[in-house]
């Protein structure tokens, strides 16, 4: 987005970008040097704190041939006007005037905006992204990680799971193949069916979005029908009601006893996910059966009784993986794909190479959550001038 | 084999079989519900150590419903003739008259085998089976434990991967595939092979059978010819001479700089596994790259500084992963296949329903090791008389 017309690379940047290492026990890294070579090309200056990459296997010499400057994290916190991330920075650790890209929260985490604001820093949060927008698709970071997440917590389950998932032929005769079960169709679900598929497993899907069933089966798996559906808005599910909930709870506490493996992942941010797997159904699962929950969080999660990080033996011997963190399991593939997100967020947020927050672009109007000392809401657009 | 000329089914069995639960940190047990449900309805008692499945999933009460009597060790181990284990029980808890069958270990061992023979104990142990005779194949717990094995070692290998095996295109641009290359096209290397495909990896294998290259292709994977041939015995390669081992490793230094996975999969039973991978092919792996030593044991392994059970991160961001039993962490399907190789050891094991040695066997003459209060070898077979 341009307002003066010219395209955004037309112009030679002119902007410091600033790559911080991320907090500890995250080892990705919100610009990988592939992206770090993009940016400087045309134009940018960009400060990498040093051992920024170490954890997603980018070493501080293939940021220094990419063109960044490796430095110290003071210097790149002091230096730069925009600086990526993946997790929220203290605002402390930044300036008024700097503009703050990455996964920062939404506009309901009213406290962390008010402390930006009052810094004077920019929040540009891509946890508030319009999904839907197909020019927004680019820059889609949940949609990237949850991809990966998706692709790894088949992974997790298949490592904790007792027996193979393909259908193996032996000279012992056959091992049955495992039967999987996906809760919840959305990028990372899909991506969980087609893992599981490619693994050999039997694998049957559910969601509540009734377009979900050709989604579902257009991966070779089989849509598992509860007979219960909704539609939302941005690709969620609306909230069920009560009764709903209940009902959804008790068709999936019938119909999960002869999966081995269950996958759910059903996400909405910033509410507290739905349970769908409660403790009765959890006991209809045999001994060895393993539930993977990507909804885990200090919101709750999808599982009855998972616990984020952690791996839990039931009573029944059902293994139970509370696992919302996926993505950076995978670190280098994660940090790559949410580097070229920041790539086009960066370009958005340009105007003739400067960095220009223009709160009339439908995009900015919804990622930008503090501005000019201000926490802002799209309905505050109006009043505020667009600033270069 | 039943030197009468009944089938061994023909007579109901009348033989006293034992399960002791396994030693700790080994989670297979020797015989499933399954096959015990088979040895009962032969005509088979079964006794079975409380607790012993439950690390496989297998519950007292299956074995129970199976038709065993789940009793406490000393009575499995008092009572019953034929003692099924997968790793060898201390000779001290074996009485004069029983038979042990397993993976006992080999002629080779002389020192456990002479303390088995010394306690009257007859030895039948699975790593001596002959294993290209197709009568023996549904006996091969070798076999049956490689193939998860090689399994297994791709999830491994996946999992600690920073990057996703399949190729996977985004909004934000496509991951390319990983690289695996699978050393060691035996039974585990050709499953690791399959699953590594089955993932969506590009696969490579390589092995010294001049035979091998059929099988690899089979699979979908390339064949990565270092020039180097060697047929050996058993399906096993011979060992190579000293300026082949050094050409051999040579050649996978200059190739496998492209690789970002390799598992190795260079077994031989009872010698010293070739060393493969040297320190010097380590350096030429990118950062983040993983190998998988499947080999990996007290006697060595495939990867220079492997050690088993053991992940290490190498000077170079290479993940070294010393995976030497890996059939172990998939206990239900490992226990199974191995249950189902064990009832075809004692059906073969019977004579009129009853255990009875046969050393003019060709099965039982590799793998009967001590007999008789002796410990035997093929060429003293014709000294002593078959005995029922």
């Amino acid at each position: 987005m341009n307002s003066t017309g010219s395209s955004p690379t037309a112009t030679a940047w002119s902007v410091v970008v600033g790559v911080p290492a991320e907090q500890p026990g995250e080892h990705r890294v919100s610009l990988m040097p592939e992206s770090v070579r993009k940016l400087v090309t045309a134009g940018a200056e960009v400060l990498v704190e040093s051992g920024a990459g170490a954890l997603a296997y980018a070493t501080d010499a293939e940021y220094t041939a990419a063109g960044a400057r490796v430095v110290s994290r003071r210097e790149v916190l002091a230096d730069s006007i925009l600086v990526t991330c993946v997790h929220p920075l203290q605002a402390a650790e930044l300036h008024d005037g700097q503009i703050l890209v990455g996964l920062l929260g939404r506009r309901s985490d009213t406290e962390a905006m008010s402390s930006y604001a009052e810094r004077g820093v920019t929040v540009v949060s891509l946890d508030e992204l319009p999904r839907k927008l197909s020019r927004a698709q680019a820059m889609d970071a949940l949609t990237s990680q949850a991809n990966l997440a998706g692709y790894k917590a088949v992974l997790v389950a298949a490592t904790a799971y007792p027996s193979a998932f393909p259908l193996l032929m032996t000279a012992a005769g056959t091992l049955r193949p495992a039967m999987v079960l996906v809760l919840g169709a959305g990028v990372a679900g899909l991506q969980a069916i087609a893992t599981a598929a490619r693994l050999g497993a039997v694998v049957h899907g559910y969601d509540v979005r009734p377009e979900a069933r050709g989604e579902i089966e257009s991966l070779g798996a089989r849509f598992l029908d509860l007979g219960i559906t909704s539609s939302g808005s941005g690709g969620y599910a609306r909230e069920l009601a009560t009764d709903e909930t209940s009902r959804q709870q008790t068709g999936l506490a019938q119909a999960i006893g002869k999966y081995d493996v269950v996958i759910t992942t059903a996400q909405v941010p910033g509410r507290t996910p739905p349970l769908l797997v409660t403790e009765e159904a959890l006991a209809q699962l045999r001994p060895g059966s393993v539930v993977v929950d990507l909804a885990s969080s200090g919101f709750g999660g999808n599982v009855a009784g998972s616990v984020p990080g952690q791996t839990i033996a039931t009573a029944y011997g059902v293994t139970v993986v509370g696992a919302g963190e996926l993505a950076g399991t995978i670190p280098a593939a994660a940090s790559l794909v949410y580097s070229r997100n920041l790539v086009s967020v960066v370009e958005h947020l340009l105007a003739d190479g400067r960095p220009a927050i223009d709160l009339d672009d439908p995009i900015q109007a919804a990622v930008v959550l503090t501005y000019d000392h201000r926490t802002v809401t799209p309905e505050d657009h109006d009043e505020l001038q667009p600033v270069r």
